[in-house]
């Protein structure tokens, strides 16, 4: 049955493909002579194009961030909850510009296309890219989008770290920030969940050295793995608690080893459900991105330095059950910030939801995620 | 070169076996005829047996809890900083009793042994072992030293809880139970991480549905996996971050997917050097028995209602940075126990160590330990 589009979501939306000559020289120092890039926009650009916001995607997430591809899909975008007619941020004001990020799975140049030079698929031969190459990569996008200043770069988690990035090292190009669920890097025990993530990718006899195309294979047990451990640290064990609690999926207990508990069901299936739509390279290219993130590395390991670049004005959000990316991590981003005289609004959102908190419809976060947004949209008027 | 045996050491020990004839019937329903526990004591038993204490050991642990097996072991037993001569648990008065549990695998019956009805080791087809099963099995062990009352049953994480089952369903067999850093039953987020584990041993090629041995491999990537993630949820985010921060195994990042991180090569060493000393099946069985553990079942979910079970005097403690089981876990124990009017003592210790911390020597840990233990001696001479 074909879904009722609501009439708070931006509707249909089809994708585009930016393919780009420029080359590209990354951190790693390899250069790629070219690259696609594949985005959606969500509303209309204004003539003085100061209305443009940019949507910056985590680990699994890609450039479908709202509306539906077609009336056959039975979800919208990832971001639907916050992005639409009325919503957070409001299509019927901003021009939003959602991409694939590069080195992604679902249409950016990755390790699943072509290398021109070889004519093979790059696979692991695809170099690993950091948020700077992102940010970089995404001006490209924006130089060809006419957009000279985003009103706002945006995003949660791994995207929040994106739109910081834009902040310290594209400091004229953009109004507003907003850092939802991130971390100024990532701390060792974030690490070490990652590295297990890689371990089981690479450990799985079907991962062929990042090769498994070329046999025909894929690591479904160790993308599947690392899906379960990710799915762990995005909810809050009181979440998870709420959810499941010791929930039976039958009526008493196997005393064997296949499944006892919901909650191993749900993990499985989670599991399940993302290797058939997502590439393993990627994913572990993913991790490093975040293991890598680390901006304040260029100015000493100070913190209040790099914020210094800044002259965007900022939003940071937290959520009080995030274990993956804590409110702690944002306090560090937030006092760096203030000492640095950064214009800097911070809200810690009450959720149980855990780290998946910064997707989710939650009163108080959508409010203020929502007049933040406002505001921005009352100073271009303004202007 | 030959440790020098320090004078607060047990010293060299050796452990014994007991054979046992008489059948015990599992919680699963299954039957073993006949089976063997592993054990090794400290210190001297009493004339009128007052004062023997039981150690139960954790997921991975096993008899030799203090002391040496020979003069070239690099470490002694995995909890002698609390065993021994003047220490918390004092050998000078105290006969302590340390057992490999049913379905280890250093000694006791277990996956790795021989099943006396087929002749071939048992593999995945030994019975899953609960909780009560130990503390039955134990009380067997009991039974042979001819200790009809234990002065106390002490144990950390899974041993805590199998000294909370002893009070629960022997009530006259102890009069003292130490629960420490344990929980009354797992949360969802405990069953996933365990389930993590699992998934990670069994989808290991080489794990052959449990049969390994009989096709001469070693599921040694899965049980890997699992042991790194354990490691994870055994330290706290402080403990890892000060043991290792970003700190780089080289000067560089290589950008690639090899070790950047010390945190990484930890992570590598520590499951290394575990795959080649435990069993993949005991591994899974002690996964089920924590899941499985939740001794309110019995009593409606009625905690207090199972508290109300004890007679025996209780010392609940818990660590501050413990997120595998919080000090609101043993919170949930404590409350309890004071409902049913049981006589417990709480602390809840700071310590940034995480769920690791019981191994530890902590000062004011110790301090508690030694001083609760001083106290138990003292009533027994008193009576």
């Amino acid at each position: 049955m074909p879904v009722i589009i609501p009439a708070d979501s931006v509707g249909l939306v089809s994708p585009q493909t930016l393919h780009i000559d420029t080359p590209i020289t990354l951190d790693c120092g390899r250069t790629l002579a070219s690259y696609d890039l594949v985005y959606e926009t969500y509303g209309k650009l204004n003539t003085d194009k100061s209305n443009a916001v940019l949507i910056c995607h985590a680990l699994s997430g890609d450039h479908h961030a709202a509306g539906y591809h077609d009336m056959d899909d039975k979800k919208p975008g990832w971001w639907d909850t916050a992005i639409g007619p009325g919503k957070a941020i409001d299509t019927n004001y901003f021009f939003v510009v959602s991409l694939n990020n590069l080195g992604g799975c679902k249409g950016s140049t990755g390790p699943t296309s072509i290398n021109p030079e070889t004519g093979k698929i790059y696979g692991p031969d695809f170099p690993i890219v950091t948020v700077s190459d992102w940010v970089e990569s995404q001006s490209v996008l924006a130089d060809h989008l006419a957009i000279q200043q985003w009103a706002a770069v945006v995003g949660g988690s791994l995207g929040g770290m994106q739109a910081m990035q834009w902040a310290i090292s594209q400091p004229e190009r953009l109004r507003h920030a907003l850092i939802i669920a991130a971390a100024p890097k990532l701390s060792a025990q974030n690490i070490a969940f990652n590295e297990v993530a890689r371990t089981a990718i690479k450990s799985d006899p079907d991962f062929h050295d990042g090769h498994y195309t070329a046999h025909n294979t894929l690591p479904r047990h160790g993308l599947g793995l690392a899906r379960m451990l990710g799915h762990i640290t995005y909810l809050s064990d009181v979440a998870m608690g709420e959810k499941f609690g010791r929930a039976l999926r039958n009526d008493t207990i196997n005393y064997g080893y296949d499944v006892d508990f919901q909650i191993e069901s749900y993990l499985r299936y989670q599991s399940e459900n993302f290797v058939d739509r997502f590439d393993a390279n990627t994913y572990l290219l993913m991790t490093k991105a975040l293991d890598y993130f680390d901006p304040a590395k260029e100015f000493n390991d100070d913190l209040t330095a790099t914020m210094a670049q800044i002259k965007a004005k900022c939003l940071v959000v937290s959520f009080s059950t995030d274990w993956r990316f804590s409110p702690e991590r944002s306090n560090e981003i937030v006092n760096a910030m203030l000492n640095a005289g950064t214009d800097v609004t911070y809200a810690e959102i009450e959720a149980h939801q855990g780290h998946d908190a910064f997707l989710m419809s939650i009163g108080r976060y959508i409010d203020i995620f929502q007049t933040y947004m406002q505001k921005i949209a009352a100073e271009d008027g303004d202007s």
